[in-house]
């Protein structure tokens, strides 16, 4: 046997739905020739990631063998798959591939951060060929909510994998090539030794409605509405984006796009031609001009975010426009869970103003974008794999989608991120581990998630916070008493005296007592005076919070 | 006319889901003689509220009214009708009634405060009566998912209003009375003025299931299972840990209790005779120590909630028991909106250590204890009341519920907490506003929710904290430069220097540039350390933090 091997190793994405990022590498242990797919991000959240602004993969391991990178290929233009790109190329460093839609958006991201042209090649679809150090990359055409979504098939002098990307099995996508069966299945003959598959909604029963099936629903709902209607979707989900556009032309409404996000993806769709039948805009101010049973706004926020166009309007005036009574507002989306409080919030904010709110609940309004379990089963079936590894979900997705694969007899295991597997082998086999995470852009700073820098923001946040100073004189003698300000805690203690008379004071009668030792002691002291202030405050308010101790010393 | 009259008003409950807490008045305006009806928390979350323990309503208008009310009315058990009960009695002070279950709840509440005894009184069931007052009150047993789940009946000298509580149309509810609809329809005869009804489910359009229709099924799951079964719900859904424990029974396991919560509730149904039918149970040593394949452990914590004994479960070892491959979770409860992350994390979690996880996305093991739909209009139908004040809902509830009772023919109104109705006219008027909102259990102590408390706590996540010292001598110079100290912030800037060096080095050049004026005026200096502190920060880090400035001067 050959010494060379191929393996995978997803460093996000795998035991998380989010921040996609996979690595295959061929060669021998340890130097392995690679191939990134995707650079996503994931988004923050109050409970985890407070005042973080992104979330993206560790790229670590990738970086410290940046030379032996081929390539990165981004399999379509969702944020979780290419999001991070702008963020990480340059501790990569290796051109990026991608079709047409997919790489203006990367484009569009690379130049965000300044970085020069030509990172970005553009590459055709399968049949279409990339030859990437022993790897050839052709991208697969599958149906997804977006244009240009590509499977992966990626062979090396030995083997030959499938890697989904996100899809699902549509005949009538909207935008896109329709799934195509007989091209996977022509794919399939040559022997499929892994497939790497999306297990995004391998716990929904029923096989997956056509992007198409929305396009009359919508219309009747559009059609009934007597005053302005707004429609919300994820400003990616480019089908939906012409599905509810198509619907409200037909409806006899002129269109208006708020929110940057969203225009911004239908000029890409447009400038690269797979928009070209997009019904023409309006601007917000011809919109506010005519009158309103005319109109529908299309709109970012279908997740509840605060400051995008959904969160503005149902708040109040947003670029001159605004709802009332008889207005009509349908989520054409599902809220991804952790998301509820924020849509909830905008669906009674809305419902203040009068305003009918639509949502999925009969499921007339929305389609998933990715396979059902009988659709992942078909694919099963269609590709023959040796080998599944169930790749885009949560450890009980990855779980689950192994149990559907052995339904059809193929061997699966869960790889969740930084496991590496061996698919040279005769059946999976994890051949190590790596040591893999999450980095958070925080303002303008990467930094880790496990920095402690995170941390110490969720306990002020659950704790409140204390500073407290202490003057050491040239003799080594408190000068003064300590000080304390509070940031979060109740001004008021138990027995209604003032919190921070009563820390001040149990910390002078501390000063008062130490003994010289202390005294010159930094630590010490810093230690004593963080006990008193806690407990003090667990006995007056119940809580013991984040405290911040400053000695200055005159000497 | 008489200048009596009877008016409505919301202070929790209405226009959210959670806090409970409704007054009945009866008299002149502004005199009125007040009932209380139900004294509810709401949990808080990491986005609005972290680090309060619980949240309830703020009876300002109530407290300074003391002397106007006559009594306090508990529908129900459940800890969004009876939680606040120990929290807020003192500042109220009246009688407590309520029937003998929910009695004992309360009294358990009241005196883990400390509170005498003989404050609640227990009443008896329709047609049983409490004078309060101007008022006739009589508890109206309604199904729930918890046993004496009580309609009140509210009867002045000049109008009869029906308060609906919590309830769902059940025949077979497993505890607790059946819907009565014949004792509905007589209490109708009378005349019924107003019903203030429960909103929660207006959205779901199918007739709601009853409890009984959970035997079955769960315990055709359970039989199947090979390892240990745990089953998590609600700790209050007496209904629901019922009809798990005879379900587990039957399928030949032993049930042990595990959480606190869950044990108080079972210990109260047995020791008032509601439960006095339930499975023994055994300690969670006899649970480890018999064959796991006739253990079902009954556990909290359905919500995610991360001390509860599912998330412990989950993690490791508890009280001696521990999960493993081949044993099932059942969770037999529906996540509450913004319970999803952590109820999903625990999922991940139990995936991890090869548990099954069963939800109840196929709608067999779990069913609602609010009426839906079609139920909310069967009981408009039967009280044909005169007018419907839709309450125990979101805004977007309450509207719907209006529209819905609009379709039989019934006048209805959106009152938020703190509009006051009045129900002694010809159709629902309001006929004032009342300032509400809530009061937050921070630690041991009440804060309100808009003292800048909490709001100081989510910047400081949000944005991190500096604190900086300036120490001034007796002559008002500058004594040594400023000091730095960060928490919650990235310890290095853009330039890749120490965030708190670059910070010290503006601080210090500011110091040394400022003429006397501003070093004479603490207000002015704190200002511009500030200023310079947040700029910085912005320019280094993409970020403002919160600041402290402790300026201490030696004359």
């Amino acid at each position: 046997m050959s010494s060379e091997r191929l393996i995978y190793l997803p460093l996000g994405g795998a035991g998380e739905i989010g921040m996609n990022a996979y690595v295959y590498g061929y060669g021998a242990p340890d130097k392995e020739r690679l191939i990134v797919v995707d650079l996503g991000v994931t988004f923050p959240d109050m409970d985890g990631s407070p005042g973080v602004d992104l979330i993206f993969p560790d790229i670590t391991w990738l970086e410290e063998r940046k030379d032996q990178i081929e390539g990165i290929f981004i399999t379509h233009a969702h944020e979780d798959h290419v999001g991070a790109v702008g963020l990480l190329w340059e501790r990569l460093g290796a051109p990026i591939y991608a079709r047409t839609f997919t790489a203006n958006i990367a484009t569009r991201k690379l130049s965000e951060k300044h970085l020069p042209e030509g990172i970005v090649r553009t590459v055709g679809a399968y049949p279409s060929v990339t030859k990437c150090g022993p790897f050839t990359v052709s991208v697969v055409p599958m149906s997804h909510s977006i244009p240009e979504s590509g499977g992966l098939l990626i062979e090396t002098p030995t083997e030959r994998v499938f890697h989904s990307g996100d899809f699902k099995i549509d005949k009538t996508p909207v935008v896109g090539e329709p799934f195509d069966e007989d091209m996977l299945s022509e794919i399939a003959k040559g022997g499929i030794k892994a497939l790497v598959c999306d297990s995004t909604n391998v716990f929904s029963e029923h096989a997956g409605r056509s992007e198409a099936e929305l396009a009359k629903p919508l219309q009747a709902l559009i059609e009934e509405q007597k005053g302005m209607v707004v429609a919300t979707t994820f400003a990616s989900n480019i089908a939906r984006l012409k599905t509810l556009a198509v619907a409200a032309q037909n409806a006899g409404r002129s269109i208006c796009l708020l929110g940057r996000a969203m225009r911004r993806m239908v000029e890409a769709g447009i400038e690269t031609g797979i928009l070209s039948d997009f019904p023409s805009v309006i601007s917000p101010e011809d919109a506010a001009s005519i009158p309103r049973e005319n109109v529908m706004l299309l709109v970012t926020g279908s997740q509840g975010e605060r400051r995008a166009a959904s969160a503005q309007l149902s708040q109040g005036k947003y670029l001159g426009l605004s709802l009332k009574e008889g207005d009509t507002f349908i989520f054409s989306s599902k809220t991804i869970p952790g998301n509820e409080r924020g849509v909830i919030r905008i669906m009674n904010a809305l419902s203040e103003k009068g305003v009918e709110v639509i949502d999925d609940r009969g499921g007339l309004y929305h389609v998933s974008g990715h396979a059902n379990r009988p659709d992942l089963k078909k694919l099963h079936q269609i590709m023959q794999p040796q080998m599944l590894i169930p790749m885009h979900g949560e450890h009980r997705h990855l779980r689950e989608h192994v149990k559907l694969g052995a339904e059809s007899g193929i061997t699966g295991v869960i790889a969740v991120n930084g496991t590496m597997v061996n698919l040279s082998a005769n059946r999976p086999e994890v051949c190590g581990y790596v040591e893999t995470g999450r980095t958070y852009l925080d303002g303008s700073v990467q930094i880790g998630a496990l920095d402690g820098i995170v941390r110490d923001r969720i306990r002020m946040a659950l704790n409140g916070h204390v500073t407290a100073t202490l003057i050491v004189d040239e003799h080594d003698e408190p000068l003064g008493d300590p000080w304390c300000e509070l940031m979060g805690l109740p001004e008021m203690g138990r027995n209604n005296a003032p919190l921070v008379d009563v820390l001040e004071e149990d910390l002078s009668q501390f000063i008062n007592r130490a003994d010289d030792k202390t005294l010159l002691d930094d630590d010490e002291l810093e230690t004593q005076l963080r006990r008193i202030i806690r407990n003090s405050c667990q006995n007056e308010i119940g809580k013991k919070p984040e405290v911040t101790i400053i000695i200055s010393r005159l000497n």
